[in-house]
């Protein structure tokens, strides 16, 4: 089934806000088996609202607008909703009483633009509005679903998930009598391309789960689909087919859906028993601060020291005046000292340490801008790999911080 | 003149990334009078790209196309572009030589599909990329400007400032004989109410420049306009209605259009010739990170400590255990003791340090989540605030670490 999104807002065609709300209707409608082609984006004037709607029901069967369901008078949504179908609209007398009731619960008489919000074209009905005033609208018109939900994102995702996800879903399976369920792998240290070669069988087979390649900046992914009538059946399906993409993939894997890099690494430190400190100069407490993005970090991560300046690298790490003169700051010798010294002050377990060149300046004739060495130190030793990417400053530092990361997981698993 | 953007990737409409180049390209065309009615996002489908440019041609006299410029069969907006224009693709000569090169920097042969880049409709010409593969291409053609630009955002943001912008504001000059010239200012630490409180009269006034407030989560800015036949013109007014502002929302004004808070500490810093270190409990090196995206941080920042645990407070801060058993680590005591515990172990002029309760786990009957206290130690002693930011895990950090920075810059600035 054909879905398209309609985001209504002259802030965003402002450029004030991000369109998260299209990401994430676009996320859950292909999760259960809708084709999300086209997007569209307009400003808060009728006309334009109304040709939009027009375009869009010509060629798909859901059509979801965000936005544009407020009180005030450039709130369009509804009248619109009532122009393209021919619908007029009309009060929901119970809609409107619980309005009323959570005005006077706060003391306030609602104005006739508050009650403009329990109008619904005929034959449609208002879905409720967990937390927040704006009901939704779900109206059916000549094969067509028009769905219309609250631009602001807390009440948008509430009423998904309550009264909307599972309605199209039932949707899908009365139209294909199964429904679509997918998995995702997340890739690390390997390109589009290679990946594709070692998986090409796979993706050229039109096989059941199908299995595609998405790559976007710094990461590559692999999406597994298969339709289903149950949750199990296609569980069975998606396990096997990740079973041998594993196979093939190994290390490169490093998590499944939700799973962030640094969830990863927290998750194989914890199943090893094992603690991580920190040492980063070029990075600047970025990686650090991915760690402790995820919640719970504090029963691994001890603590972190970014060593900016070559005297920090001395006294908090133990580097030897000796490696800065002879090597220099950006050094494999700079970094396995950090590492290791990272290791003995702190006592932990595991010391992963990064010292690079992030540009735009600070490059000499043999240290180009994007040169970095990142090492790893256990009670096996120390490993170091040197790398070279140009970039952005803050391309660099995330794509370091990234790989930084992965060698930890790598290192704690037994990977390298 | 109107204005139109075409967002191109399956992976957008998969819902697997933000549109942020949308959100970017809006606020640069309305930032120079361009209106932008309408944005679509569409799949890598050649007949839809076709489709949605054919359209957005008829309505728009500037149409702004991002992504689908890579060297993959699937990438397509080139040969799109020429569809819709007629104008057959043709090899830059210049282009390939200089791809040639880039690549044989780094020991590859490029592909016939990595030539493809280098293709550009007849009449229309390529646009340099500073850090990637892909040119963009420029084409004017029957009264529409056609500009398409590379999909990754630092790609497609320097395309933009060298080249892009430059060339659209003469357009709009030529059409219009003057231009739209804005000015931004960043506030911190006031609420978007309050700011238009103290700016009413300005806000209420049509006025020239017109000034308007903006609100989005965690920032609040301030936006002059004035349209003139000058850049000098222009900056007279603007500089006078910026004095006006300034003097009503004083130490609240961080930072002017592109210039970031870490920057904006980084500007005090060198000012004042002086240095900073940083002790970060719950940002995790949150805080050190976003001073190091600051380009020449090294002149300024030393080092800083993350820590996470009780015993690298101790071990590297010298905060004393009968501070942490009296108070625990989330009090204003520990606070306190981290900034001059880091300011002497660096030695900087200024030292700054935040312990809070991130959540969602680690909250105590007297201390919840979203408790944090902020210190900034200097020769003249230290100063702490309590503040309690319930929120995400994200969203805590980051409004820890902007405050933070802003406690920075106001103390170095004199202002507290």
């Amino acid at each position: 089934m054909q879905a398209e999104i309609v985001s209504i807002g002259t802030e965003l065609l402002l450029g004030e806000i991000d369109d998260t709300n299209a990401t994430y209707l676009c996320r859950q409608l292909t999760g259960i088996g809708f084709d999300v082609e086209r997007r569209q984006t307009v400003d808060d004037n009728r006309g334009r609202i109304v040709q939009v709607l027009q375009e869009a029901r010509r060629r798909s069967d859901l059509i979801i607008i965000t936005g544009g369901l407020g009180p005030t008078p450039d709130d369009l949504t509804r009248e619109a909703l009532a122009q393209v179908t021919g619908r007029p609209l009309h009060p929901d007398v119970a809609a409107e009483q619980r309005l009323q009731a959570f005005f006077a619960a706060r003391g306030i008489t609602p104005t006739t633009n508050n009650l403009k919000q329990c109008q619904v074209p005929r034959g449609g009905r208002l879905l409720d509005n967990g937390c927040g005033t704006a009901p939704g609208i779900l109206l059916e018109h000549e094969g067509c679903i028009f769905i219309a939900l609250p631009g602001p994102p807390p009440e948008m995702h509430q009423m998904m998930s309550n009264d909307v996800l599972p309605y199209l879903e039932d949707k899908v399976k009365e139209a294909e009598g199964q429904i679509l369920y997918t998995r995702t792998l997340h890739l690390c240290d390997i390109g589009e391309s290679s990946a594709a070669e070692l998986l090409a069988d796979i993706l050229d087979n039109e096989g059941n789960p199908a299995v595609a390649l998405y790559a976007s900046p710094g990461q590559v992914r692999v999406r597994m689909s298969t339709k289903a009538g149950s949750q199990s059946a296609a569980s069975r399906r998606l396990n096997r087919a990740e079973q041998d993409i594993r196979e093939r993939l190994r290390a490169h894997v490093y998590g499944v859906d939700d799973e962030t890099m640094e969830m990863a690494v927290g998750n194989a430190l914890l199943a090893a028993g094992a603690t991580l400190t920190v040492a980063e100069s070029c990075t600047g407490g970025l990686i650090a601060s991915r760690i402790t993005d995820a919640s719970g970090s504090s029963r691994y991560f001890l603590n972190g020291y970014v060593t900016y300046n070559n005297e920090s690298k001395k006294r908090l790490l133990g580097v030897s005046e000796d490696v800065l003169e002879d090597y220099g700051a950006v050094s494999e010798e700079c970094g396995r000292a950090m590492a290791e010294g990272a290791r003995q002050d702190s006592g932990a377990d595991y010391a992963v340490a990064v010292t690079g060149i992030s540009g735009p300046t600070g490059a000499t004739s043999d240290k180009p801008v994007g040169l970095v060495y990142i090492a790893v130190a256990d009670e096996q030793g120390t490993v170091c790999e040197e790398h070279n990417w140009p970039g952005t400053r803050q391309q660099f530092k995330q794509r370091v911080a990234q790989m930084a990361l992965n060698m930890v997981r790598k290192r704690v698993m037994g990977l390298v």
